[in-house]
């Protein structure tokens, strides 16, 4: 590999998007291509046609994971590059699918250009990344790094009451255990950003140092249902008003504490909700998202106290902990290495953080892992519309390909 | 009627509630009695009954409204008392069917004590007022009052497709339309007052000057629906939080226009609806009542304004009239034959106003009309709790024979 870098091939790597597309394409020009339905099942058997034609070798564990391993002459633990194939109701054609065809794109261009990398190199499909069917999202990562039970896992039920168990052995994918994903010299995973940042700033490539940690809590506020006419304010115990007042006193806190912070109210739910009937209840849920502990344990401290004040004056206020993570740091070599990609091949990077979820941050737990991101065209994701130009999806997979011969030289 | 006055049967007055309540009991004692359902229709038929044992004329017109009538010795347009027999899903047992069996408890005073009243008095029982099976409410009265039209009335329909004339005729109470109300010397409705003033303030009936004029509007925020984890707070079009300031700027602006201004946001929608989505769109009713039209005035300004200075920031605001109604003042004599009534029995009262709508202020319209309010237990009414004390109910029915008798020798 001297002189000239090598390089994927753009044209090729869009096709098996575009092909990709097809396996769940809504009317919009978008995918449904839920987890485990027959229209994954249609593109998992793709995936392993096109690998079985490199040559690799494909297998699937018990929890329906893909691996395609291009042999290593020194063997070892693999070089491993994916993310899903999965999709969201009506989302996009990029979300996820993108990881999976660069790591194919990257192989193509090893085995075309007759290069036999020193380390193993898996491609590898993560099962049920959504959670749009059968929640939680990330279960087979999540699975795969203890992080989950797979008896409890396998008796989750989609809208139909079908078992993710039952699903997975319809369509075939029910493996065996040992093919698991037990050891890597690194995970790469390559995703779309999901937000603004890179497009904003005209940045090709993101180096993602974590997934940051989030709490998601949900309030409760109970007053009484009155006649809203034949009530005086005075007498009033107006839930809504109350969530009111707390929302603007939860937005002036969490306002003040860092401008990296995010939080958002994105569920409300407000009881009788009649016109002509003073609320008596209204829920609502409060997610928050940082890197730093120490912010994150404000911003607990923030929920916790900012309510008591209100409590008990004309309405009851409950708030109870959904769910929470810590944040989980990347392997920072491993980010070097993708930040020194970028620049010698002359693609504009920055480092950032994720405020998504993805399998990245359970495989971190036992294998060195990061993520590169590419630009999502307005920051929209988990939609029709969502986009990432095809030089943009090139100049990621390009990164990648780069860190990967960077590391075979290890 | 010299000497001790005349005083309506209080046991009998309960009996005959208690026996109306059987229709359509629900398990927590409350009462489900739809318009023109089989329990509506029983209890119609109990009524019918009831008024023909006591040798009146019962009729009943095009729109199901029943009249009860006794003979006066000088003819001549009716003095008129009456309510609705309806009432809304899991109801109580004293909304409407009170106005009822108190008309039929006068009259049965005057006939067991062998009064031959002067005019004719007339008990009515008006159809649909809820509005709980068929909206709009008040349907029958709007009719009676040309405040409605006739045909769209009888194509309203049930959940279940069932149209209004359809179930009229399905009852049997699709009568003639010359047996319309069409004139009265007065009305009068006594009703329970649906708000907390009176038992507040340990007064037994209220005398309604008026029902209050009020607004209704609907409110759009259109924001846009970004990823909650991913998306810098700086570059979100949040339609909750403008929405939150939304709420906060008109309650601080109507909370400073006068102490008896009611206001309510009573419904919210939120959408997506979804913890880890910003709101692309919040939609909520505001609804605001007053008796003083330049009141009223100066809401529908502030309504109009408040939103200007947030749209088109980050969100865009819509506003929609969704109706409105102007104050209905109830006639001044009227009121104060009620007044002096209660004065000359020894019963507390006080001038008030409705803040709900009732038949009313439709027939205020062409025949001099007032209301006499008793106390709601908790002000809670339109719910299976509603309770009105059986002293309070004949301290209510007592005032009206007192105006009954007054009006009779005017």
């Amino acid at each position: 590999m001297e002189g000239q870098k090598l390089l994927i091939n753009g044209k090729r790597l869009k096709e098996t998007l575009e092909k990709f597309a097809e396996f769940g394409k809504t009317e919009n020009n978008g995918v449904t291509r839920l987890s485990l339905s027959e229209e994954d099942r249609l593109a998992r058997h793709y995936l392993r046609n096109c690998c079985e034609k490199l040559g690799l070798t494909v297998t699937y564990d018990d929890l329906g994971n893909m691996y395609a391993t291009l042999e290593g002459t020194e063997g070892g633990p693999p070089i491993v590059m994916g993310s899903h194939l999965d999709s969201v109701k009506r989302g996009g054609r990029f979300d996820g699918v993108l990881g999976v065809a660069a790591g194919l794109e990257v192989v193509r261009t090893l085995v075309e250009n007759d290069i036999k990398p020193r380390y193993p190199i898996t491609i590898v499909n993560f099962t049920n990344e959504e959670g749009a069917r059968f929640e939680p999202s990330m279960m087979a990562s999540g699975i795969l790094s203890g992080k989950f039970d797979k008896e409890i896992m396998f008796e989750k039920k989609d809208v139909n009451g079908t078992t993710f168990g039952e699903a997975l052995k319809a369509i075939g994918y029910d493996g065996d255990e040992k093919e698991r994903l037990k050891e890597g010299r690194a995970f790469l995973e390559l995703h779309i950003e999901q937000g603004p940042i890179l497009e904003q700033e005209s940045i090709s490539v993101g180096i993602v140092g974590c997934v940051v940690g989030m709490v998601c809590y949900e309030w409760t506020i109970k007053g009484e249902a009155d006649h809203a006419g034949t009530t005086p304010m005075a007498m009033r115990k107006d839930a809504l008003f109350t969530a009111n007042d707390i929302i603007t006193a939860i937005r002036e806190q969490l306002g003040n504490l860092d401008a990296e912070l995010v939080y958002t109210m994105g569920r409300m739910t407000v009881h009788p909700n009649i016109h002509t009937v003073i609320p008596d209840s209204v829920i609502f849920s409060l997610e928050a998202r940082h890197k730093d502990p120490a912010v994150m344990a404000k911003v607990e401290d923030i929920i916790r106290n900012v309510g008591k004040s209100f409590d008990q004056q004309d309405c009851q206020v409950g708030i109870k902990k959904l769910w929470g993570r810590d944040t989980v740091m990347f392997d920072e070599q491993l980010c070097g290495t993708l930040e020194k990609a970028a620049q010698t091949l002359g693609i504009s990077s920055k480092q950032m953080v994720s405020g998504a979820g993805h399998d990245a941050q359970f495989i971190a737990s036992y294998i060195p892992t990061a993520m590169v991101f590419v630009p999502s065209e307005n920051g929209k994701s988990h939609t029709e519309v969502e986009r990432t130009s095809w030089e943009e999806c090139e100049n990621g997979v390009n990164v990648l390909l780069e860190a990967v011969m960077e590391l075979q030289s290890i």
